[in-house]
């Protein structure tokens, strides 16, 4: 029988990551296009069925190779219709995007929140190495994450699981965080967290690799920091220390309630590697259950900006493959 | 056709609570028989036996009636086996729980941890009201819980999914806790907890009800608490506020993550009903996202001692009941 494709679909603000994966999860072709935002973002669904039909044709296939689209978007979702509520980045309120992507397309499609399918993508062909019960944490400009119990992602009753970003380290006296509360994690770990942690105590380190950085250039960067501990910068340790007592307490207090076999963590910060997870798994290994940091490990994503566009196929292969559902074109 | 029955079991340290229980979730008949935990508990499954055996004749039925057992137990489970790891109250050790008492009634077994068939229980019959996303949170002599995703309970990678009890709270200078860790919510959250809060700051409220109390009895009880609460005393209503700080903060953190659309509270500390459900919401909605805030109900758990076996009902019949399994006899 001839092997079929799935598509992947990662929608972002400035870009749209597009895919043809094999039924085994490898990527056979991947491609990008534009995100226009204008029309209060109604081309987009056009611009997606018109670049795979281009897509197709240059490869020399037809659309019966493809057996249906998983996308991840921003914004809040309902899920089972594939229901955008709003989408700020993108444009959309009440936008019925499963709808309308299949209208264009003529292929089935399923849509998720776009954290969630970095968290499948990784699960099945990342660092996840197939667990079916994964945290994953992505440390970038904000913090995201996705939540996969027993293989499937938490959804939770209006679509909110995962929003560990939001998880209060401070309870008083904490940074404002975008959501309007203070003290979020997101306003600690991430990478902007980490710069503006390190630059709020910067007075007290005046001898340290990052004051003089912070003297030429008049900012940090996550990145700077993990530099600076390379070089064995006292304050820059004691810096990564504080995010990693925060973020090791956090991640240990869900899993002793989700008890996850592997802790993806993912984003920007990620690329920090062992200078963040050493002492990252010391701080979990405090605060976690003996029995829940046994079954436990962490691991750093490793399919980066794939990781959406292989969940999305992972999404058709589960949800949509087995249906054999058919939509007339 | 001729209903069938539900075998509920809950097994506990001191009694073993059985009820057989209709299709749609009453209670035909519940009673009690007492744990017998010599022979490191190996009598025990007998004892089940022989009373199905004696109830089923006291009602002039036969063994065809019932569908299947779902039963409760504590300790470390493997949930496809039904392998017991370690249960310390009852002396196993490596017991093929869900072999032998299929053996020994000759019905299909199916077997999960105490405080997760609980919160079923309470999914199905209780104040969960069939929310499908559900977090239980236990407060009794310690702090247990149970979560349902999308109307299954999480496990976790090795069964310690839903230890909500041992979410530390106090990273440094909390009290010892029974898991080995210190400043566990346990420790300050359950029946004993709340009562050692109290305790530990009397000599600072010496003109309190609860400082009367304590002289007199040299101790203090959690419904000692909140009997004072009601009374008016201060000093209590201090000690709640901060018990609910915690709790509400550990909760919200969780539901940031799950995003359930129920929290029952149950165990003997919810008896105090509204004393402790408005100051805990109060602190729960300061912490959790609004949208997550919006989504979840509180309500205080109804099924009290019955929510076990109501939730070995709900396993037998979703998970037992569409199997149409025969084991022979």
């Amino acid at each position: 029988m001839m092997e079929k494709w799935y598509v992947g679909v990662d929608l972002g603000g400035t870009t749209i990551k597009m895919a043809f994966i094999s039924e085994k999860g490898n990527i056979v072709e991947k491609w990008e296009i534009p995100t226009d935002i204008t029309n209060e973002g109604k081309n987009i669904t056009k611009d997606i069925a018109k670049a795979l039909q281009d897509q197709l044709q240059e490869l020399g296939e037809k659309k019966e190779k493809l057996v249906g689209i998983g996308m991840g978007a921003p914004g809040f979702i309902e899920m089972e219709t594939g229901f955008i509520y709003q989408a700020v980045n993108i444009g959309w309120r009440n936008y019925p995007l499963k709808e309308s992507l299949e209208e264009e397309t003529g292929l089935p499609v399923i849509i998720d929140n776009d954290a969630n399918i970095a968290a499948l993508g990784e699960m099945w062909r990342g660092a996840g190495d197939g667990a079916k019960d994964l945290l994953c944490v992505t440390l970038g400009t904000g913090v995201g994450g996705g939540i996969v119990a027993n293989g499937e992602i938490l959804h939770g009753t209006n679509g909110m699981a995962g929003e560990i970003g939001h998880i209060t380290v401070l309870p008083e006296g904490g940074t404002p965080c975008n959501c309007g509360k203070t003290g979020c994690l997101e306003t600690i770990a991430s990478a902007t967290g980490i710069a503006r942690v390190a630059a709020a105590g910067i007075k007290e380190a005046p001898y340290s690799v990052l004051a003089d950085i912070f003297q030429k250039s008049g900012e940090l960067t996550s990145k700077d920091i993990f530099d600076a501990v390379e070089q064995g910068d006292l304050y820059a340790k004691e810096v990564v220390n504080h995010i990693c007592f925060h973020l090791g307490l956090a991640i240990a207090n869900l899993a002793n309630a989700i008890n996850p076999e592997k802790i993806v963590i993912g984003g920007g910060v990620s690329k920090a590697g062992n200078l963040l997870l050493t002492p990252l798994q010391k701080s979990f290994e405090t605060y976690a259950l003996p029995r829940v940091a046994e079954g436990s490990d962490f691991a750093i994503a490793t399919l980066g900006n794939d990781a959406g566009v292989i969940g999305g196929a992972w999404l058709v292969k589960t949800k949509l493959a087995k249906k054999d559902k058919v939509i007339p074109s």
